[in-house]
């Protein structure tokens, strides 16, 4: 039996000013009209049934969340009372699994703001990794073949020749985690072949888990534990949140725990890091433009243009974002799309929390 | 005694976003905070007083003409039914002063919407323009000595020595007006030093100019002169304009008539064709920026912005023009402003009423 655990807690500010605190990315159509977290669980079809998908967010976005899935059971939306990174997400899922009887149940564990271009080999990739999981002790990773020096994604070392096949799809033992690299780091880890970028996509049991827990981080899994009965109490659950470190689940566990495996997948993902992801993900014109609602152009080439709100009009521009909301308008160079955050660190600066 | 006639008949599109067909450039404020119709007035203060300032404007503006000017006696708004150019306008100016029992008075005619930067210097040239132009006959033009080989404006030759001086002022006799040039020819212009900018600013007594009208240009005159007492009849007046003939002042009487005069003004002139126009006339912050709203720049100059709806961020963009208004949004590159009107055209070729 396989549960997936969607993690949809995340509060980042790199899609401002359509992300705001009161609506993170998790939760914008940045591909179409499914959000991010409904194409999330929309890729899972056929791989795990909606009655178990888990979904864990933050309780400050309760109402958000049971919009996005109104067809989920309601208690399969976790609520975590404050955002403690993965570990914590993590562990809370695992308990809630084995408190519905299901210790053995394999868990599935998936961002909910990452892009899949080919849903097919996702599924495949998938199905071999719970496979896998199924022997108790063994934790399966995701990891993603490079197809740039990116340095701002984790990368994993696994050992060659593979371990075994599963489904035609080797299977590898992980050597090691490596944080994010600088780019000489980057280049020589793309150039070794024997790297693949951490996805954060986890498959395990839950049992499994749970001892990796108990075993190389208890300071995560004792508060949540001890609730015993209590983990539906959304007081209790604070309390006992309050007690945790922020703290991910590479950290906490992969980097320290044996029998970890990583499957090699290939299935055009991204974790839509800015801006210009969007632009490199998007359906484009014959002059490179990826436009979305109401825009003219003349002699512009290379911009992503989100324009729901009204007319815009563009003139001689290239290479360049332009992000249209009700009450703020972003104009970007896609090149230093990373700057947003630095914008939106701004705004707090300045106090200008309407706009956050 | 003076009489000022604004001409603010015009329908330019070179402003979209802000400025569409129901409130053309005239009724914008695209310096501070009056319209430049507003300042057209405000900066004849001392020199001609409200009553006897006429203001000449189409009759689909009527509510915002009269809301412009709140303090003018409400007659002191001449409707035209439609636009026929510059001629029309005058000639009917002229034979309202006339009405009014002043054949003799003097009149200073002046665009709504220009750009003027030391309002002392406008005002002694006008002051010396009229002095001259109290004599019959006499037709005064307003020429800018020219800072550059500008294609958009006409020009003016002139005879030099100058014919004589008025308060310290050369009047100079007229030898020819000139179209629009190309580049190499206003390079000439420019080079010869005889050559003056055409501002579209006369001053001449009413007789004299009913009188050339009559002469040069009888099909303008005599439709309106026809109407007699019903020149203030709206339908009276709309059936005569509905016979004229769409001309310039330059071409239908200044061209041809002799006794033309010249005053070389150079008091910080611009007919403000475009918004690069209004960027470089606007003052700017240490990076070059002209902002006007609400606005956040990271790494980004020479742009110019008007945010008064929202707030707009800007990352890493330069020598760009950002025009915000509550339906539609203009982003061009300032270099390319003068395809602002190409876009309109395009909104008007696409049917898309609601922006025009």
């Amino acid at each position: 039996m396989d549960y997936a655990v969607i993690m949809a807690g995340g509060i980042g500010a790199r899609f401002w000013p359509e992300s705001r605190q009161a609506r993170p990315k998790q939760f914008l159509s940045l591909f179409g009209s499914e959000t991010l977290l409904q194409a999330t669980l929309s890729r899972l079809n056929g791989l795990v049934p909606p009655e178990r998908m888990l979904i864990v967010g933050s309780a400050a976005h309760e109402k958000l969340l049971r919009e996005q899935v109104p067809y989920l059971p309601p208690e399969n939306v976790l609520l975590e009372p404050q955002g403690r990174n993965t570990a914590p997400c993590i562990a809370y899922a695992a308990l809630w699994i084995r408190k519905l009887g299901f210790p053995e149940a394999r868990m599935l564990v998936l961002p909910a703001d990452h892009f899949v271009g080919d849903v097919g080999a996702f599924q495949r990739t998938l199905r071999a990794a719970r496979e896998l999981a199924s022997e108790p002790g063994v934790m399966v990773t995701i990891g993603i073949r490079p197809t740039r020096p990116e340095t701002g994604y984790g990368y994993i070392q696994f050992e060659d020749p593979p371990l075994r096949w599963i489904e035609g799809q080797p299977v590898h033992r992980v050597r090691s985690f490596a944080e994010k690299p600088n780019l000489a780091t980057a280049e020589r880890f793309v150039k070794s072949g024997d790297f693949l970028w951490n996805s954060g996509m986890f498959v395990w049991r839950v049992d499994t888990i749970l001892e990796a827990l108990r075993r190389w981080a208890p300071e995560v899994l004792e508060p949540l534990e001890a609730l015993g009965e209590d983990l539906t109490d959304a007081q209790a659950l604070g309390r006992a949140y309050g007690l945790l470190p922020k703290i991910s689940i590479d950290y906490a566990v992969m980097e320290k725990a044996d029998s970890v495996y990583v499957l090699p997948g290939d299935f055009g993902w991204s974790d839509v890091g800015s801006w210009l992801a969007v632009y490199e993900l998007a359906p484009k014109d014959a002059q490179g433009n990826a436009f979305e609602g109401s825009v003219v152009a003349l002699e512009s080439s290379h911009c992503l243009v989100r324009a729901r709100n009204r007319l815009v009009v563009l003139i001689g521009m290239h290479e360049v974002a332009v992000v249209d909301t009700p009450d703020a308008l972003l104009i970007c160079r896609l090149a230093r799309a990373q700057q947003v955050k630095e914008a939106v660190d701004r705004l707090q600066l300045w106090n200008m929390r309407e706009y956050l």
